[in-house]
């Protein structure tokens, strides 16, 4: 009896696995040149995706494998639709790979090379579950940013040489990039380079510009472009970074369960993988660098990832982030500002930067913080009972309660706290960008192991603030551990390697503990200014065991500077020096 | 017995009477000011206007009445919609009144003024019935428009002097119009305007501008523009036009039973009222001037009145159009172009002109003209059996039936024939502006009676076009009798009085009658220049019983010109000269 409930338990076992491994195998999936993709064709292969992705959905068809090649991506014959995502520019975008309302689905790209023409969205992920990417390139013909090399630099102005991957105009005197189809490309800021080191320049500042900029076109392809009080170095290059954030490569919304794997990002019109609203998302083997093939020394025109009042589980891993134009990731909340008592549970909240128009997360049950914007602090909770929206801008929401009397209008500012990240950021390289690596500012538990930096500004910043990006952060549980931090903050985004807590003004540091619960061990430290940690208004900040180790990598213009500059911060341990 | 049924019958007629009298008279109403909005306060009454609107939803209360009074609205807290309107550009817009959805709503403005700040649409009404506005006028604070007096003219530049309406900078060199929000207001036209006749100078061409144009400030207010062969007259204005048409006065779609009855619109940053898919829309006493209180010489920045897609009845009765920078009415359908054949019976088709993008007008059951683009002239009829939008440019039609062979692809277009309207224009007066006085392309029957004209180009134009505007036209039925023109054509945007046609190439004239009937009598011409009538392509053209009565009012500059320009047609009857 024995022998034969222990065969017929084995049998039963074979036979589910067998099963599932069957199902995984035989999962339905279609390829796209069944659909009239043609590869390496550089035809519009926006029409051929459409219809595959019609019938995904109406057959329950859970994959598309594209054969390895080069396809093509034109506006043209694009979905449509108005997208607000937050840290990006709202506009209506044509969007190749449209996902509204799918349920498992695989695209497979097989190792092939997405080329994008233009003003057009690669991936918007709407109201979707159980989705995966996996396996492909992303660039643009021609990039939304501008790449010049530096001939010379004279009082007041620069001589720059664009090659024919840049087309431009002068046009009544002022420099304006162009493009075959008469696209125009804006430019807003402008950031030097290192050819040669392969990242910015050390300590090179953003020129901000306000639009196109006064040129002489010395020959062609040489621009003299006038700019009060330039300074640059010949050989380097200036980058021309993109003035809106339009066509981030990867969007998603509303979300769960999402895998990108394998992905190569060469340029994006933004960022890279942008989700808001969203969870339980993995990032693995993920690339955002520049394209070898073309001498570019820019990748994104934005940060490589950025994550927007995400929730559940989000794994980065395997991945490299470099030469993008922002951070490496970006992981936060976002604050509403109370603008006016409407009754005494209704409050009108206003979005207060317009980067964050449109987003959306006030519902019917949301459950809300209250805080001062000098502190930060939560001093209240509120739980949303009704909500009536205006427009992009402004909210009017009524409580289960009223209002407390510590409310102080057009200051305070709500912020979700229904649900944040548990953040794993394991084995990637972080390296090359401008301004910094890790924006860190979920109070689930992050952990930030066996990574690479090397950064411009700090490697990780916990920000979070009330008055000007209005970003909600403020960490609970952070361990930061077996990284290795090369020769971080070379340039002018941070004044430490590690550096905790920038949005809160001097005088309310000390009543504030706005993060809490950071480790910090086992770290390797390469650098070559003192200038390792900066804190404040922290609880328990832990530094122990970590090996720091000189270098002449450059020149050390903080001499000064202190090793662990941490003020207004209670249970700090600092050991092992 | 007969007595008493006849008393009861009598009674009875009474009570019907009397109940629907005592319901017209004890509508329910409520008054703005109960929702908030304080006259004269100059406070902004959007939030209570979206309260008002919102309540009448809930309480089918039919009527909101403004206390007389200056009323100030501001785009900050108003509604928000992506909104496609044909003729104008697309754009997520911030709107006042917002009626979406709405059934049996009067809005008595009491004869006050409503002033708009910024970027912002006073009315769209969209998918209701039985809506009337009256008594109100609607004026900017700051224009979209700016106008400079001519100062002197020199050789390829101009001098300009500017009142503080029109605040400005030169920014790199160029000159940007702003207002005290830092809004700016981009241009792409200069037009001279005679400030003693009030009205477009005399044979004045446009000078289209491709964006901000070089400029030097001599003194404040005071800028020379350089703007190559410009030619003007000293003490004249030029009229800078704004580059979009954003924020038209009233924008209905897809609604039936408007009234708009004594308003009266000093300005607007596009159209008046403009109409798509709607039918049955009465225009009464409504004024498009330029406000007396300023020193303006222009009224709106594009048409006064504009119907796209059209059906039912449309009449435009005792109203005045003046000074706007385009036509006073222009009444048309869409032209799709067929793009390509998908299958025997799917055509793509595509909205050729971006400013027509987003106009859905296909849907199942929709019968539609096939029109090769040469002669415009119907071949064949198709039903819609199902639609598929790929983005607001193209769109994939299935039909009933197969495709015909005589299908060209690429050149063929395609238009709703399911309704036209009945329109009558009468008792109105037509002066001023730039561009011509009526374009009418409905195929319903059409009457011009009674009114005034003194345009700058033709009076009246039958246009229509599948290779630029795409504009379905061809009339059926037109009578044009009892009207004054009053010295038309002293512009350069007609080559006639009256006009026929104008999208057909000389060598397909003759084998097509896209007009037909057109009756011209009993009017009265004043002319001063030979150039009365000029067609082609028209079935039936009598023009009799006119009275024709020569002037000096403007130097003749075509004493060749032909009074009767009339070629391809037949049927014409020329009498009573």
């Amino acid at each position: 009896m024995k022998m034969i409930h222990l065969l017929r338990q084995s049998i039963f076992i074979f036979f589910v696995f067998y099963s599932i491994n069957t199902f995984a195998q035989n999962k339905k999936s279609i390829n796209i040149a069944d659909f009239g993709a043609e590869k390496d064709s550089l035809k519009d292969a926006t029409g051929a995706v459409l219809n595959a992705l019609e019938f995904c959905k109406a057959n329950h068809v859970s994959k598309i494998m594209f054969p390895k090649g080069r396809y093509d991506f034109w506006p043209d014959h694009a979905s449509e639709k108005y997208i607000f995502t937050s840290n990006n520019d709202a506009s209506l975008k044509r969007i190749s790979f449209l996902l509204d309302n799918f349920k498992n689905l695989e695209i497979d790209g097989g190792g092939s090379s997405f080329i994008f023409h233009g003003y057009v969205s690669p991936f918007v992920i709407e109201h979707s579950e159980n989705i995966s990417l996996h396996n492909f390139t992303i660039d643009w013909e021609r990039t939304f940013s501008n790449e010049g090399k530096i001939i010379s630099i004279q009082d007041s102005s620069i001589t720059l040489s664009f090659s024919k991957e840049y087309p431009y105009k002068i046009k009544h005197g002022l420099l304006v990039f162009t493009d075959q189809d008469n696209n125009e490309y804006p430019y807003d800021n402008l950031l030097e380079f290192d050819p040669v080191k392969n990242e910015t320049a050390f300590m090179a500042s953003d020129y901000y510009l306000d639009g196109n900029q006064p040129a002489t076109e010395i020959s062609p392809g040489t621009v003299n472009i006038k700019i009060p009080n330039i300074k640059a170095a010949p050989g380097n290059v200036m980058v021309f970074s993109a003035a809106k954030r339009l066509c981030s490569g990867i969007t998603v919304s509303d979300s769960r369960n999402l895998i990108f794997d394998s992905l190569t990002f060469y340029h994006c019109g933004g960022m890279g993988i942008v989700a808001q609203r969203s969870k339980d998302i993995v990032i693995n083997n993920v690339k955002v660098t520049h394209n070898p093939a073309k001498a570019r020394v820019l990748s994104l025109t934005a940060d490589a990832t950025h994550f927007v009042n995400c929730g559940g589980k989000l794994l980065i891993e395997n991945s490299l982030f470099e030469n993008q134009m922002d951070d490496a990731t970006n992981i936060h909340g976002i604050y509403v500002q109370a603008e006016k008592k409407l009754s005494p549970s209704t409050l009108e909240v206003q979005l207060k930067h317009k980067q964050q128009w449109g987003f959306d997360f006030i519902k019917a049950g949301s459950k809300l913080e209250l805080v001062h914007n000098t502190t930060l602090e939560m001093y209240d909770t509120l739980v949303v009972k009704s909500v009536k929206k205006i427009n992009s801008e402004f909210t009017q929401v009524t409580f289960t309660k009223t209002l407390p009397a510590a409310l102080v209008l057009g200051k305070d500012v709500l912020a979700s706290i229904d649900d944040y990240p548990n953040v794993t950021i394991r084995n990637c390289v972080i390296q090359k960008n401008r301004a910094r690596g890790l924006l860190i500012g979920s109070r689930g538990k992050v952990i930030i192991e066996n990574n690479k930096f090397h950064t411009a500004g700090a490697a990780i910043l916990f920000e979070g603030d009330g008055s000007y990006w209005f970003e909600q952060a403020g960490v609970r549980d952070v361990t930061i551990r077996n990284n290795t931090f090369g020769n971080c903050n070379y340039g002018v985004w941070g004044n430490a390697v590690i550096q905790v807590g920038s949005g809160i003004k001097e005088e309310y540091r000390n009543i504030s503990r706005y993060n809490r619960n950071i480790s910090i061990y086992n770290n390797t430290f390469i650098i070559f200014d003192p200038r390792l940690l900066h804190a404040y208004s922290v609880e328990n900040l832990n530094f122990y065991h970590n090996k720091i180790a000189p270098s002449l990598f450059y020149v050390n213009k903080f001499p000064e500077g202190k090793p662990f500059d941490i003020t207004d911060c209670s249970g700090v341990k600092i050991e092992g020096m």
